[in-house]
């Protein structure tokens, strides 16, 4: 068992953000200024520099089951169509007509579609989003349907996602998004036991928090605030009372209690298990961060899988899925109890965020404030973040 | 019959935005940049550069139809006072106090009244704007009644509507307002023939179009979409569908078609025809822009005159006028159909612009979009208010 | 009786605000600009050159009685609790708790608390604003109870009000905000005599007035505007109808009309005078301006006390309190009369600042209006404000 590190944090420059003017105890790190969480700009860079260069989770995949189905996610400053081409491959189009600029599609989802035609004027796209028709099309014959398509992202279909990098040239996915995993868990294998692509949404809570997404990070990747706000948290993992988070350590996941009895707000029995998950991994809890919009929760009976969608310096979109066996959802069994402990921490947390939010233009937090020893690995988190935008 | 030209048009300066950085087909012209629709600086520059500086079209007249009564109209930043003098002449003042500045009128219309009085400290102006009264004013005699009046725009009365210009020195009205009449019907007489100023308002209707107003613009310029969104309108011009719009060519009106009886949501008869409307006019529809703000639609039996007050970069209300013979109006004569028409042209072209805006900040829109051979003479227009804002 | 200066003016420095370009009358002074009241960016100058620098006052002290009482006051871009330690002493501490920044109180006001705990982590500072608890505080003995201790502002208790002061070194209170009532009134003696740290609140009203803060004052510092907008006011104070304010001359009480009987609204019997009142100022009414926030009003049966919290260029709360003698309060006397016609005062000059607000932004309100004679004494208060901004 080893520290965590992050081999992908490129070395931190903190120097672009105002240097820090107090003294602050040894036992103390300091957290990003109040600006990198209350200024439209930074926000502006970071959706430049990270939101648009880096793989981010846009949709689960089973959304899409069949050919021309599609989703419009929002990206950053951009609305993509996420959607399955006649071999059912997964496609992410920027929702933009190439001819006058017209929304191509307004409607948040649809299904078997045949084409994308645009509303305006009549420009139509295949599903792999070629230039198939437009009025007087054959009088412009040096317009190629291939330059005039749909414009596109990248796209990669795992653990059951569509993940998207709006970059032309995109990192890795490989090294960053399975990296983070890799990371965390000490190997792939350990995620694959549980079998996320083939689990089915049981249930979806999307969640409009009043603040920034770096807080929701940061307030993700530690436990100090456990005791304080999750008491139904620590009743099932203990040692989260303890203030250690759970991806402190490479490959530790939280231990249920002795009384517990499954993954559930009131500890009782929880659904049946995913039947990959080792014995090493029983009754244990594993918590995830993928940089930089998801969060992988790991339990024996289900995964609950959070993406978040920075929508503004002092917004974010969460959209959290609790992932259950085929089976399970389909035999109608309640899994009220199961879904009720996550969606209370997540509450408990995003009211904490926004808590923290409202003060980030205060002349006393120009510099922010400090991580306690239990808290100083989110400077990794911070660290990168400062540098990403740097860059 | 000639291509139309703009013999106004500067000599346009695309160096202002941001200079292309794809290559297009030869077949197409490129748009106006994403930045051109989407940024509140350059919205702030056209105000200043275009709206403060141009003859506006501000009030129907006969809404003003006695000495003292007053609508109060917001051009750009400013708020003014159009009303006419006890000679019943035209006259447009600035909405402010010249002691501390108070809103002289807060109401949107009223009639009748003898002078303005501002309502803070009883600052009184004559309808001639002249400062008539005010607490002690003889304690202060060297403040003069015309140097302390309202301050006032330059204001015309043509086809029955009270034009106004906030420039200190107004440009020709008669080479810009008229002259883009005659650009576009080839004489003055084309248009004299409807007498606009004689015609009554039959409806009034508001739009509240939420996108650039270069946009709607564009859009009434060119009839490239008119297959695909106004059914009813190509019905009754079936010239409309081959995309073609009637302000291609200087002096053509769109015919209607053979089945057609008038210019209704159904292509039934219309109302009484306008006596002075020739035979080269009747059953023919013709489109005027008046940059920046105006458009002209001249049907045998009635003229439909848009105006447009721009409000912010992604904000246009749009006052739309019906009007027709005054006898017709008084009648009773059911006016539904004739107005329906252009009421669904109208709806149909705003929502097709709010799909254009809601994608201007994209960074796949940052070069815009391109426009095909029937949309060419839409480039004229938008070099111009490039040329117009770098001035 | 002479002409009130202000001691406290800097040397006016009107070159921050852009040069007048306009010739005007002999007669006349200039006001400030309209951008001084309709720019975002010099309110953010004030906020931080004048609100963040000088006394205010934030709250009535009664209505922190006990030890651990307590009321969140907005000043600028802060959150402060406003709270009496064990020695019932106020203190005024940054909203914000020290380890990772979040809002230690969430709510309006509460009572009797023993400690301030952080809701996120559990943080704990006692009434004196020392850390003394926190998760795992034991083993970072380095960090320090008063240097983690919540951050203060400086406070001071008079006239019944909690003054706080957010700047590190705060100006003198005697000679700022003792020193307005003294360049007003004459002396301090005159404000003592009506006991205002004894009397108690009748009536609070809290208006939300979408104008500056500065239109606010130099409407309260003017009288030229009486006759229009206060007919009942200047019923009870005749003199007023001419224009001159109270505040043009030191010591000068405006004298209640020889029919009138009381500061009520329709000139009948108020309620029991207050016992320290003398005979100079029975029967008269005196305000005072206590530069940037508070206005103070004297009749002899009341004082009627205004806080003007601006929370933006364009919008200020102000909250306006009638404090009456305790007797009077508890014997359940109606004091409707008397607090209405402040109240009606209040509402006709914050519509009339509200018209003012609107033209800021207009091109002809560039170098702003004129002050007439009777308004000349409010230039000083301009020049003041121009010169804080600058410094």
């Amino acid at each position: 068992m080893s520290t965590l590190t992050d081999d992908h944090a490129p070395t931190p420059d903190p120097s672009i953000f105002e240097p820090a003017g107090e003294h602050i105890s040894d036992s103390l790190l300091r957290t990003l200024p109040g600006d990198a969480y209350g200024s439209a700009e930074i926000f502006a860079r970071e959706q430049e520099k990270i939101f648009e260069k880096m793989w981010l989770c846009a949709a689960r995949g089973s959304d899409l089951a069949k050919p021309g189905d599609f989703k419009t996610v929002q990206i950053g400053k951009e609305s993509l169509i996420i959607s399955r081409n006649r071999k059912k491959e997964p496609r992410a189009f920027f929702n933009i007509c190439r001819h006058r600029g017209a929304r191509v599609c307004s409607e948040e989802s649809g299904s078997g579609k045949r084409s994308f035609q645009c509303p305006y004027h009549a420009w139509t796209y295949d599903l792999d989003g070629k230039l198939i028709a437009a009025p007087n099309l054959t009088k412009m014959p040096d317009v190629g349907r291939e330059e005039y398509g749909l414009h596109q992202a990248h796209v990669r279909e795992w653990l059951g996602y569509i993940w998207v990098c709006l970059a032309d040239e995109p990192p890795s996915f490989e090294d960053t998004v399975m990296g983070a995993v890799r990371s965390r868990l000490g190997d792939i294998e350990s995620i694959d036991h549980y079998q996320v692509e083939n689990l089915v949404v049981g249930k979806r809570i999307v969640y409009d928090v009043k603040a920034n997404w770096k807080l929701i990070v940061e307030n993700f990747m530690e436990c100090y605030h456990c005791a304080t706000i999750h008491p139904e948290l620590t009743e099932v993992l203990p040692e989260f009372a303890d203030g250690f988070a759970a991806q402190y350590f490479v490959g530790h996941g939280a231990v249920f209690g002795d009384e517990v009895k499954g993954f559930t707000v009131d500890g009782s029995e929880g659904v049946e298990k995913i039947p990959g998950v080792t014995d090493d991994q029983d009754r244990r809890y594993y918590a995830v961060t993928v940089r930089p919009n998801v969060f992988v929760n790991l339990v024996p009976d289900h995964v609950i899988f959070h993406r978040m969608f920075p929508v503004a310096h002092d917004r974010t979109i969460v959209e959290c899925d609790w992932l259950f066996l085929p089976e399970v959802v389909e035999s109608g069994v309640d899994l009220e109890k199961s879904i009720k402990l996550f969606d209370l921490v997540n509450r408990q947390d995003f009211e904490a965020c926004e808590l923290c939010q409202s003060v980030t233009n205060s002349k006393k937090y120009e510099h922010g404030g400090v991580l306690v020893p239990s808290e100083h690995h989110i400077a990794d988190f911070q660290n990168w973040t400062a540098s990403a935008i740097a860059g």
